[in-house]
């Protein structure tokens, strides 16, 4: 039997090609995928700056949602029929990250979808430790968000965010706006920092503060609109110089900053505030089984926006006009490709 | 009755001066000091690069023991006699960080010695909610280590620091010695980083390991002696770009870097790091009550080596050729003043 896959070939390109799947080996799923967003990372792979990584025939995708078509030798508890999603972390399970518990961190961690094939393709086998049963009542379409929110759940996990706390997410993509939410229904007050008015007014409809540092000095704002306080919790998820000033700027004494953001370069930290007022940074990256429970309640419990989150719905087929437009869109929030047949 | 107090008048000079000290204020304490030890941050007074924020006629120090002379109206559970040592911090008690319990960083923190008198002088009225009362068979020699030692306290406390981690401490200073020994005494496998071979030296006399980073590529050592693990814990003592690169390099996946040193400047910082790996920053400035009643404990337990960590021993008389020796002699670790009568 063949089914259709979407491979990155380099340069901004995808292949569509008709693949023949092997049935799911020993511990491992067969998955037929229903949706899959278009996360930042392949955005990066699209624009080609993850070519070594990649190669030039990838299937790229990992935020998905889909059903089980079948298990293979030793898979216990999934049948099926469940709708699921993949948390895409495959570990090595040796080395000083695994041993120490912290295997989403693993030292050798394969990221499916990036390092091996992903879910841009009808048919995907995965190992079976991946897969999360999605609850009833979930659909598959707003499944597709439970990746990107599971990294939100871990940021402000790792943030510690408490109820009453005054919250900053300094950069208003998909992610900071997800990491808003989920800090909102931690109790945070939360404010977010952009600079794109599109994006802006997307956190206003959400019912977020927005602050446009090309129009405000937002640290002092933050101090200002907080008694002198400041912010509790800063997520910094814009990976740019201003975001690294500004998250000493705005923090609290003993506020957290949580480090969201890829930043591809080293930046110029105010590191004296770290000593002055006891500030602490803490890095996330990705999540833990745990994230994908609490982004999978969520959704469910309707606290997530999806509806607002998913402004787009491409086809496989048109899988590189969806890439392409989202390069020129600066309003799109998240794109999904329908992959189910 | 007059007592002998230095006055520190700018521009590396100071004054000694009889003055007639008034009897203890309600809430207050008289305290006959004993010892008093050159800080770090005492020498940058002398060298005049405070000028603006201690003026020209201050008595500074605040690393002392003495014996509680008299105590004024109000004051319970402290009596004459005494030996005793002061936490030089006034808070203000309304600000968001006293509102936070974070009194020792109070925004308008006074710290006694800096920005009001201080203990080089003979008689030295303090409030009481200063005084920590020293246990039975400590010499009010050693006792004047307890200021810094509640430093190295509060920074261990701060990281964390359990048994059987690997600690890396960067810059063998008289603080980063006293964290190398607390570190160590709470079950972790030091190693100081230094570039000053006198103070390497003083290090293995200390039993601790000792890396120069002018000889050996620290942060790489530090991976390969730990199973490709990296440090549990940074102590970045040194307030320099190479101690702020060195801290993220020798770091293991989740590590905790301590934020002790004073970054005068903004430095380039591998934020990249903290994402990837799961890093944490944690700052940590003075002490609070009960790193103050560790140190008194350490020091009582003979935990510190205090004989070792106390290099010199001046007159108050001649507090301008100690001052002025310190800043010449790159082996020496601590300087008292003795300034009882």
């Amino acid at each position: 039997m063949t089914t259709s896959a979407a491979y990155y070939t380099g340069n901004k390109k995808f292949s569509l090609e008709q693949v023949t799947v092997s049935p799911p080996g020993p511990g491992q799923v067969q998955v037929d995928v229903s949706y899959c967003g278009i996360c930042g990372t392949d955005l990066h792979i699209y624009l080609g700056h993850m070519d070594k990584r990649v190669g030039d025939h990838r299937v790229i995708g990992h935020e998905m949602s889909g059903k089980i078509a079948a298990v293979g030798e030793g898979v216990t508890g999934l049948k099926p029929g469940q709708n699921i999603v993949v948390r895409p972390l495959d570990h090595c399970g040796d080395c000083p990250a695994c041993n120490a518990g912290h295997a989403h961190i693993c030292h050798k961690l394969k990221f499916i979808g990036v390092d091996s094939d992903g879910a841009f393709q009808q048919k995907w086998n995965v190992p079976a430790h991946t897969i999360h049963v999605l609850p009833d009542g979930l659909s598959l379409e707003h499944a597709a968000l439970i990746e990107p929110l599971a990294v939100a759940c871990h940021d402000v996990r790792r943030g510690r965010v408490a109820k009453g706390e005054d919250v900053l997410v300094i950069g208003g993509g998909p992610i900071g706006m997800l990491i808003a939410q989920v800090a909102r229904h931690a109790g945070g007050n939360v404010t977010v920092s952009e600079i794109n008015e599109n994006r802006i007014a997307f956190a206003e409809k959400l019912g977020l503060a927005a602050l446009n540092p090309k129009s405000v000095d937002v640290g002092p704002a933050i101090h200002s609109a907080t008694g002198g306080k400041g912010a509790d919790v800063v997520f910094e998820v814009s990976g740019s110089q201003p975001g690294a000033e500004l998250m000493t700027a705005a923090a609290a004494t003993r506020g957290r900053i949580v480090m969201v953001a890829i930043h591809a370069t080293k930046q110029s930290v105010d590191l004296f505030q770290f000593f002055w007022r006891e500030l602490e940074m803490i890095g996330a990256r990705v999540y833990e089984s745990q994230d994908y429970d609490a982004a999978m309640a969520l959704l469910a419990e309707g606290v997530i926006d999806a509806k607002a989150m998913i402004t787009d719905i491409g086809t496989l087929e048109n899988i590189g006009s969806s890439f392409e437009a989202l390069t020129q869109n600066p309003a799109s929030m998240k794109t999904l490709i329908k992959i189910e047949a």
